[in-house]
């Protein structure tokens, strides 16, 4: 049995949070609010599933859902989207994102993507026979270096990974960067995938969308997730939005990985976003509170806060605090003192050398935070 | 953009359904159930969303959902899995099918699979770098031809695909097919994927499953779906059981593919399970009614009626009625008896040539059925 996959080992996700569940720490390890969603959208569901929406959907999803999807689209970021031919909706983003690499990247191809990366981005690309170019981010601004991607570009590069909100640095890009991108690609053959999950989590009027960059927009495939914007990562819906001839091939391959997603859950967020069109628009403001509760809480600790203007991922800099390499870090945090974490240095190819670096995630009711900071500041 | 899939097409289901639709025809051709799922299941669904199982579940699936598995493979197949390394929930059994293939099959591999064959095979086993190899299984009893079957193994044959009960056909495999497989692939380096959505809907006693055959299912990832066994397509909740070392590799993919699966409806069938452990039992003296109406009210028709031993699917031959091909019998029925079905041609590399056979979904209330058969009855 030869592994397709041999450098993959288990995500560090499910590791930490089973760490975390094991050694009863607070898990502010994978990222999932512990606060529940909307009452009056799971009275929806409840009702959907009741009511009989329980066969499959569409395989692009249900019309009524892309409807709304396109009409938050619209709202949002004033760009018309074709509800029909241009909006999937998938089994998460990660279905969504998987699909789209399949479908575009070929034996040889070359994908350029931004470390840290979402630990999904490469294995996707391996499986589908490509091979990954990296732009390091730089801490603590992590800002991208428009030279170092020029340098990356080849005849052989096919598609340009970008995630903004990023994950799990919390960096926004800006206009400046879309704009610079687009022109290194314009003149090429070459598709962008954009991951935009945390696409209302910005705490910064430049953060920028791809849907805002007109021309890159129809080079691109951009990816949302109602579990993000919702405080519902366990249903499991998400959509990709792309011009409709990518469409047509990211469908291909949607239609034998999933098919469809749950009916009643896109029955539910379809009469939800009907009912409360501006529901996702106080998110970000949300979002802000809890990580300046933590920020604030934090101030005083050997932790040196890194910025964070999007995301619910806070990153803390502990070198004043331990010569420990991240993840022997974490391990010891979950065990020693009782808060669970993610080590940045599993999101990059060659972490920085001396890099020490943790994630937080702060999608959390303000009483966990605090006994987390709590725990953190007495170190 | 170059296709990676460019023979594939929308899926037959797809199309033929938005047909039925768009001429208000009765819509035999996609296999979902007109009628309601249990309602102590959907009661389940509905407590388990207002109640809070809204957030990522383990990648694997719930524990309780996967012990419950655990146990109904115990009491129908008297064989012990490890709920923990060897069962893997996942997003329907589309993506239990694609992440096997996506992990096992290498570029250059060769999949033997049985003509006609369920339309996701060989996208899948393309997009994985592979080739389809195939045996044609010939009307009206679709039985494996072993002596064929063994002229195709290579050195580059990996995997071997299986699906019993049968879509299209309705067929089933008996024992002595499982010993004739084993024995072929038993000195080799050879694994077998089982499609077994219909596992619970066979009307004879001799149909088999791979987990009654011990030495065969510690080579083999054994495909079931809950949508099928429980009448919830739309939920899209199946799962996948395979030898741990297998499970491994399978679940690097589906980390990466879909990560996991809607966390409510996990746990109201883990609920259900539980609560009514007899639930699938009664599956086959169900729909085996279903059948007997709809072969009984074509009786006298000038369709002739094909076995059917499992599934819930029925072929019908309309050689007496037509000459057309049957893709395009199947847009005249659509629009000139106002019945949906679906062509068999479709599941086939190379059809075999004159043959007139098409397929109807019989999980349908008896009402709908009848007047379906009317409608037929006619011709
Ligand atoms: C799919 S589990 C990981 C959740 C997440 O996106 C994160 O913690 O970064
Ligand atoms: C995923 S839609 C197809 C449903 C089905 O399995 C069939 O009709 O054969």
């Amino acid at each position: 049995l030869i592994s397709k996959l041999p450098l993959v080992g288990t995500t560090i996700f499910t590791k930490m949070s089973a760490l975390a569940v094991e050694k009863g720490a607070i898990n502010l390890s994978q990222g999932f609010p512990d606060f529940p969603p909307d009452a009056r959208l799971l009275e929806r569901a409840s009702q959907a599933i009741l009511t009989g929406n329980n066969q499959y959907s569409p395989m692009t999803g249900l019309p009524i859902l892309r409807e709304a999807i396109a009409g938050l689209i619209e709202r949002h970021y004033d760009r018309k989207v074709n509800a029909f031919s241009e909006i999937t909706v998938t089994s998460g983003a990660s279905e969504a994102i998987f699909d789209a690499i399949a479908a575009l990247v070929h034996d040889g191809d070359e994908v350029i993507l931004f470390d840290p990366a979402y630990d999904l981005y490469e294995p996707a690309v391996t499986l589908a026979g490509g091979v990954c170019r990296r732009v390091t981010l730089s801490a603590p601004e992590f800002r991208p270096d428009w030279q170092a991607f020029s340098e990356l570009l080849s005849d052989k590069t096919r598609l340009v990974l970008i995630n903004t909100p990023h994950n799990p640095t919390g960096s926004c890009w800006l206009a400046e960067d879309l704009e610079s991108l687009w022109q290194v690609i314009a003149s090429r053959d070459i598709y962008v995938l954009s991951d935009e999950v945390y696409e209302f989590i910005h705490f910064s009027e430049s953060a920028v969308s791809v849907h805002k960059h007109t021309e890159l927009s129809k080079r691109s495939l951009v990816v949302s997730s109602f579990g993000k914007s919702f405080h519902l990562t366990g249903w499991k819906v998400g959509y990709i939005v792309a011009p409709a001839e990518l469409t047509v091939e990211l469908r291909k391959v949607h239609q034998f990985v999933s098919f469809c997603t749950a009916t009643p859950l896109q029955q539910a967020l379809a009469e939800h976003l009907i009912a409360l069109p501006e529901a996702s628009t106080g998110l970000a403001a949300f979002y802000q509170q809890k990580r300046d509760v933590l920020r604030n809480a934090l101030v005083g600790s050997r932790f040196t806060l890194l910025p964070c203007e999007g995301t619910y991922f806070q990153l803390l800099d502990y070198s004043q605090i331990s010569d420990l390499d991240d993840v022997a870090f974490c391990e010891w945090l979950i065990d020693q003192v009782g808060v669970a974490a993610i080590p940045v240095s599993v999101f990059y190819q060659q972490p920085p050398k001396d890099q020490r670096i943790i994630r937080l995630c702060f999608a959390k009711e303000e009483s966990t935070l605090l006994e987390a900071a709590r725990r953190l500041s007495e170190l």
